[in-house]
Order: C-alpha cells, then sequence, then structure tokens
C-alpha cells in the first residue's frame, strides 16, 4: 500500500467478519462510538504532535481495537483502509 | 483473556448481581453517568499520555466502581469487558 | 467503609437534616449545582492528576461544603456515598 | 462565621441596599453575569489550583465587584453569603 | 474613582459621542463583539493570571478599542465604567 | 492612521475589488470564515500573549488573507480597518 | 503561484478526478469532513505556533489526504487552492 500516515497517526483495515468470529470478538458498541477490530497497515513516525512528545507503540501486523468515530476512511486499489490517530487505538488483540 | 490495553487504559469486567449484592453495594446513578462495580482484567503500561506522565496505580483483580459512560464494551469468547481510562476510575472496593 | 478513592477523589457523606439544623445552616442552590453540607469519610491519595501535582488538604471528618452536581452516588451496606474530586470541595465548616 | 474557603476561593457577603447607595454605586448587567459589591468575609489559602500557584490578593474586609454567576451561595446562621473564586473578582472598591 | 481593577483587569470609560466624531472614529460591529471608543480610567497590577505572567501594557488615559461584549459595567457616583481584562483591549487610539 | 494594536494584533484593510481583479485573486468562502485580501497596516508588537512568545512575522505593506470572521472592524477618517491576531492571517501574497 | 503560507499552513491544490483515477484511490467521507488527494504547493516556515515547535515535514510536490473542512479556499490566475494547517495532513501517498 502507498499510503504513509504523518505524526501520530496510523493506517488499519478492518478484519473481516470471517476473522473476527475466528478470533470469538463480537463488539457491541453505541452509535457515536463504534468499536472495531482492525489490522495495523502502516504506523506514523510520532515525534511531537501538538507540541507533546509522542512514541509509537502500535506496530505494523498488530490487531486492534478502536473508536473509530474519529477515523477518516480512504479506498486504496480496492481496498477500504481508516486513518487514525494512536490516542484512539484503545487496545492490541493478541 | 487475549486484549492487550494501551496507555493509561484499563480492561475491566462488570461484577455479576450476585456478588454485588454480597458486598453489599447496591448503586445509584443518573442516566448521563451509570456508576458501576467491576473487576480489573488488564491494565495498560501507563506512561505519556497526551503529553502528561501516567503512572498506573490499579491492579489486576481490583475490584473498582468506574464513570462507565465514557468507556467501550467489547465481548470476547462470550464474555463482555469494559475499556476505560484510568482516570474514570472513582475508588476500589476493598 | 470499604471504599477507597483513587487520585484526587473524596467521599463523602451528606450529613444529616438534624445536623444541618444544629450547625445553623441552611443551603441555596441552581438546580444545576446543588450546594450541601457533608463529612468526609475517606480521601485519595493525591498525585499527579491530569499531569498536575495534587495535594490533598482535607481529612477524614471534615465537614464540606461541595458543589455536587459532579459527583458519582453509590451505596454501601446500606449508606450513601458521594464520591467527588477535591476541587469540587468550596469550604469547610467548623 | 464558621466556613473556611479552600485553594482560591473567597467567601463574600453581599453589602446591603443601604451602603450600596451610600457609596454612590449603582451595579447594571446582564442577566448572564450579574455584577454585585460585597464584602469579603474569608479567603482561601491558594497555593497550586489546577495546576497553578496562586497568590491571594484579596483580604478580609475588602469590597469587591464580582462576576456572581459562578458562585454558590449559602446560608449560615441566618446570613447569606457565597464562595467564588478569587479569580471571579473583578475589581476593589475603595 | 475608587474601584482598583485586580490581576490583568482595566477600568474604562466610554469616550462620549461628540469625541468619537472629533477624532474622526466611526465604529461599526456585530451584535456579538461591540467594539467601542473608551478612556483607561484604572489598570490592575497584572502578575500570574491563569498560571501565566501578564504584564500590563495600557497605562490610564489610554484611548482604547476594545471588544466589549465580555465586560462587566459598573456606575459609580453617576459615572458609568466598564471592567475588561487587559486581553480584550484590540488597540490604543492615538 | 491612529490605531497602534496591542500584543499579537495586526491592522488590515481590505484590497478594493479593483486591485483583487489585477492581481488575478478571486476568492471563495463559506458564510462561516469568508477569506479576504488585505494590506497589513499596522502590527503589534508580539510579545507574551496568553502565556506564549508571539513573534510578529508580517510586516507593514504585506498583501495578506485571512479569515476574517474573528476581527473587528473600525473605521477611521473614513476608511474602514480590520482587527485581528496574528494567527488569524493565513498566507501572505506576493 | 504568488502565496506564501504562514507558520504551520499549507497550500494545497486538488488533484483532477483522472489522476486520483490512475493511482486507484477512491475516497468516502462523511459530510463533516470530507477527505481529499491533493497536491503540496508551498509550505509554510513552521515556527512557534500557539507556543508549541512545528517542523514542517511535507514538502512540495507531496500528495496529501487531509481532512478538508476546516481549509480555506483561494483561486489564484484560474487555479482553485486550499490552504490547510499541517496538522490536518492525515497522509502522504506515493
Amino acid at each position: 500500500m502507498n499510503l504513509k500516515p504523518l505524526a501520530d497517526r496510523v493506517i488499519i483495515k478492518m478484519v473481516e467478519a470471517e476473522e473476527t468470529t475466528k478470533s470469538g470478538i463480537i463488539l457491541t458498541g453505541s452509535a457515536k462510538e463504534k468499536p472495531e477490530v482492525a489490522e495495523v497497515i502502516a504506523v506514523g513516525p510520532g515525534g511531537m504532535v501538538d507540541g507533546k512528545e509522542v512514541v509509537m507503540t502500535v506496530k505494523v501486523g498488530d490487531k486492534v481495537i478502536t473508536s473509530k468515530y474519529s477515523g477518516t476512511q480512504v479506498k486504496v486499489e480496492g481496498e477500504e483502509y481508516t486513518i487514525v490517530r494512536q490516542g484512539d487505538i484503545l487496545a492490541t488483540v493478541e
């Protein structure tokens, strides 16, 4: 994929329904903040963001749960991605 | 459980009604901020969050009272969990 | 009581009507911010809260006037308590 | 009076109408921010408030003009008082 | 006049319509932020305000243009004054 | 002109329609944030503004594009000016 | 082009529909935050912005995805540009 996130942003790709079932995770959420399981596709460099040092702790390949509502969705070569801030990632799934 | 919270987040599991009765705690709350008793299942690493150093003070196994409204609910292998920030935990129950 | 407040939180218990009359304090307040007289039951450890050092200055047994609206009410063994931040306590009553 | 304000709070008592007339001050204000002349009855210790050092500059006995809207009113032994933050005091009247 | 402003506050007095015409200044403004020409009557000491050092740069006698909407109006001995923060003063008129 | 801006404020004068056409710039904007081309007439001294050091980078005579919505309009000796903060200036036009 | 952005602002130009198709990127977005692919035309100097040091990391010629909603559109010599803050740029496209 040819998208490189800036600053503390992370590009994630929603995990397909089949995979979600396999890992046994079913998500419930309000209309305002829809949590979803996703895979990390690309990670920004971190550094100074709004005057604060941000160290990136997620890695490409991590499965993550995010608060999707503040992300931006893009479609590249037929695949849908979401760009979120690392701070919007709640947990990793192992 | 296979969820690892990031930053200052804590994964909690609501304590069943029977347990709540046993410890003698009955909660009342407004529609906006529903307090609940929960057990801590996993604790994030803390560290720099929004440019501020956060030290995690809750431990796995702690019974806690939280302001549930800002949490995100997930269901893993049939169990429901909530992901909150440590700052949303009001007190521990001993 | 078996509740231990976290960070800058304080657990208080409303003073009964009889006591309120005894000390001669009658409170008036808007619907939005209802002041009440309460006794401090437990005090959190203070320390870093939202990146700021908080020193706890109220003590168990203090009679206090608070802005109740941001507190959370819990009922333990038949007694009702309120959990507030120290910053929501306006004054002590001697 | 037996109220001791915390942090940067100040307890004030509205000056009676007669006094207001005597000093020649007539106040006009919007419904949202009602300025009033009051006498300082008790002054909190100041110190760190929301992570910022506050030095108290008003003294007991000062006549002050405040933005009353953020204050909390209490009645002690038949007298009405208002608890405000020092930052809500606009000026002293000499 | 017997009003002493606190902190970064400044007491100003609207310049009469005649004077406004003499200096050739006619002001237009929205209902939300009504700019006005005024004379500085008293200047607070400055110092730490909300944790930030404020140096007062306006002087008694300065003619100033302000955003009046956040000020508080008082009437002392038949004269109307407005209390504003120095940060609400946009420019001086020479 | 006899207006001296304070702090990080800048006084600008809208460029006439003819000039706008000459430089080939046509502006479009939403109702909420109307961009306009203007000439810088006076520049404040900068310095500490809201506790942050501001260095003024625009100069008298610069042509600038601003977000006009937060400015205040004044009329001096028949000319209309706008007072904006330097941070509301988006770009210079050369 | 004769526009020089100030501070942390970046001038971008939306990439034509043909180009968008060629790179295989199709964008979806909510009404509130419309993401778009654009080319960087000019980059501000960075430096202290709102009291925080900003280092510019995008370069002229970069293809970027932005949250367009906070930008300001201008038309210069028949071409439409958008002025955004660097922080509103989510990712670069390679």
